[in-house]
């Protein structure tokens, strides 16, 4: 563990850090020893939020803070329609999918239109890992294979069988014996064939990638294990946001396909117009995944997730096995599901995305000259990553980078850390992020470093 | 698959039913196919619900149902005061636990008093399911071993670990190579030592389940596994409904224990109430689990579910992985969780349970001597299982069963069936179901008997 930190701990309280606390933090931090060790609390002074509006929220002392971080409150927190919808259906009925009811067909179908037409089948649940978890399932029974392979910073999931796909989860969690792990497309320090990754073309840099497959496929076969499927996400989040070259995944899921499995896309993160290029992740790399999953931007913050496939790959689990979640598909998530769905569309979340989204990469990618601490500022839309490092090398620089996390905090702007090494700033905030809250980021981060010295 | 029928193939609309049905309908039925296979329909004519309040559903065209069969709406469907708290709450700030929020400290903390002094400690998910699967990974940790018991038709879960853990799901799905199965404590049909259950003491009976566990341990340990859970709940509702003689799972938790395993009491469907003798099915057995679990009853619908422990069993997995779920714990899910636990107190549906319950066994049973069909009438508190079987024999009725379930539909009631022939009345409402509802019961049953001739 000593060479290596893990998105999972990092950017978290410990309690040895209570005596620093106010006293009502500290009463409330440690009250939390009734959930356990295993909740992580954001930041050495964590943070005791009440309210939330768009891209803004207040603590308990009425202090507003800018959210860079929430991708759940994808249309913006408390957005007044996604209220108003579950209110109203929670008023009228919450059942169950044994029951008919128009919601979740209204919803599958619009859902389905964002997606290619191959993508003919829809199946609903309340967690990413939920979706991850029936989606291996499916992939598995289709291939008629075990093996799945992950990139080697990925997180999918939380349940027993998705955690043993996640290594950022640390070296406590074992992973599955079928699993094998590729390397994270990292275009920042990778050299392929002699050339910095960042030159490649996209067919240069997917060819690297596809043979990283080959070699894991190839070993899993030589230990008695069929391949089942490729879970990744088309931006690599867990393992430091990685969305360039545009195109770099089509040889990878070709050589998926040439070896008999499938791609899972994780869209997690990158879906629901994350990236500003298109509503799904697969959809600005131009490619078409064979199971689709997401989860978190779904329904605001309703538990609400879902798994698409193409209909061929659905069949052999789905016509034989019966899948029953009691909750997933329920009237009450699918109208939330539903009214964050026409709020993307009636406020343009994809093209504010794009348009907000390259205002702030080029504003932050503006501050590397003058701060050599910032090594890469690399993104899509309103997902982007900030390579904190050691001035003059490209050394991620972990304390450093969790020194800039807490001083933010401290002036009121939350985000966090994600890549290996912990050094890679998250800046992932809800769709409806402003030019303003960009000026707003940048007067805090600008002050940031300069406190820091950096 | 011939000669064994599950909860999970019985009570289920199939494609080829459609043209009996109304073209409205049939409409709805052919769109679900976007939804894949996987997911069943109730009924040969299946239900289009619009509104639900209390223990009763209206369908499309404004018809009046009684609902005897929905659990999740625990207090209630679209019980006011639920509506109002997640609207309050999801109105003001919906976020995770990475930040500090009194809800799920306040929650926490009255879930737990409840429960208990030993069982100190409480994480939240999603869905019964992710309970399950979490509380399965936490008791491996703590006893360092991987074989898992459950009973011979347990539903236990829809996640890859829970699946396997989940015979009742059919011979389509696999079982886990390290978990074994127990046989239904099956009161009605048993024999233990020449006697017939029904007349075995709780000790008498207990013991014999007890042997039961033995004899799985010991395959186990002839195969090289560790033991480390019984994974049960105490009133074994997809078995078909097994709450008595009260007391009978002492000597088999007790045996747990001494073999070196942990209880995980499953009580998703004790839970809450529901039994009418005490809030959890455990505390009416007068055991103390090592884990708990529960999902539906918990938030009236919303996705909410919650793993108990005790420290020492919880701080071997928790104190070394990272958990955190997304959506679990958020504050609007324990708004609406805290909402439900106040009005369980406020309208005493334990109480409820206990009295309207008693009326409803006592009125079922009351039929048997005119109809041989009912064999066994068994429950605690509004979960009541009734045996459908050939008249004069045990033996179970599945076709006469099914029948009876469609003409309850026709006749506005709602319920399902359980048990491994697929032949037990499942009559499990809303815990605000009341003696009037019952006297609605009695009337449509009544009058179904005499329809079907039985």
């Amino acid at each position: 563990m000593a060479t290596r930190s893990t998105i999972m701990d990092t950017n978290s309280f410990r309690p040895e850090m209570a005596a620093a606390l106010d006293p009502e933090t500290r009463k409330l931090t440690e009250e939390r020893e009734v959930l356990g060790p295993a909740y992580r609390l954001f930041y050495r002074n964590p943070v005791h939020l009440v309210k939330g509006r768009g891209s803004h929220l207040w603590d308990a002392d009425g202090v507003e803070y800018l959210d860079v971080y929430n991708n759940v409150a994808s249309v913006g927190h408390c957005h007044p329609r996604v209220v108003e919808a579950l209110t109203r259906q929670a008023s009228l009925l919450n059942t169950h999918t044994r029951y008919l009811h128009e919601n979740i067909l209204h919803y599958a179908e619009d859902i389905l239109s964002t997606m290619p037409d191959e993508i003919d089948r829809i199946m609903f649940q309340c967690t990413g890992s939920e979706a991850n978890d029936l989606a291996v399932r499916v992939a598995q029974t289709y291939t008629g294979g075990e093996g799945v392979i992950v990139t080697h910073e990925a997180y999918h999931g939380n349940s027993a069988l998705t955690s043993k796909l996640s290594p950022a989860l640390g070296t406590a969690q074992t992973l599955g014996l079928t699993m094998r792990m590729i390397p994270t497309p990292d275009t920042y320090r990778l050299t392929i064939d002699g050339k910095p990754a960042a030159e490649c073309t996209a067919a240069e840099f997917g060819n690297w990638m596809a043979g990283e497959v080959r070699k894991a496929v190839a070993d899993m076969n030589r230990h008695g294990i069929k391949f089942a499927a490729l879970l990744a996400d088309s931006i690599f989040s867990s393992d430091g946001v990685y969305p360039d070259p545009v195109g770099y995944l089509k040889p990878v899921i070709d050589t998926v396909h040439e070896l008999g499995g499938v791609w899972i896309a994780d869209e997690v993160q990158p879906g629901f117009t994350r990236t500003g290029d298109a509503f799904w992740g697969f959809g600005r790399q131009g490619i078409v995944p064979d199971l689709v999953t997401s989860g978190k931007p779904m329904a605001n913050g309703l538990p609400t997730s879902l798994m698409a496939a193409r209909h061929e790959v659905l069949e052999p689990f789905a016509g034989s096995i019966p899948y029953f979640n009691t909750f997933g598909g329920n009237p009450v998530c699918m109208a939330a599901a539903q009214a964050v769905l026409d709020v993307m569309r009636d406020e343009d979340t994809m093209g504010n995305a794009k348009r907000v989204g390259a205002v702030f990469k080029q504003a932050v990618a503006g501050l590397m000259d003058a701060h050599p601490c910032i090594g890469d500022v690399r993104g899509a839309g309103l997902y982007i990553g900030c390579e904190i490092v050691k001035p003059g090398t490209k050394e991620p620089d972990q304390k450093a980078a969790l020194d800039i996390l807490e001083t933010l905090r401290d002036n009121h702007i939350l985000t966090s850390v994600c890549g290996r090494f912990g050094n890679i700033l998250k800046l992932r905030p809800p769709l409806v992020f402003s030019e303003s809250d960009v000026d707003w980021f940048m007067d805090g981060f600008t002050k940031t470093l300069a406190t820091l010295g950096l």
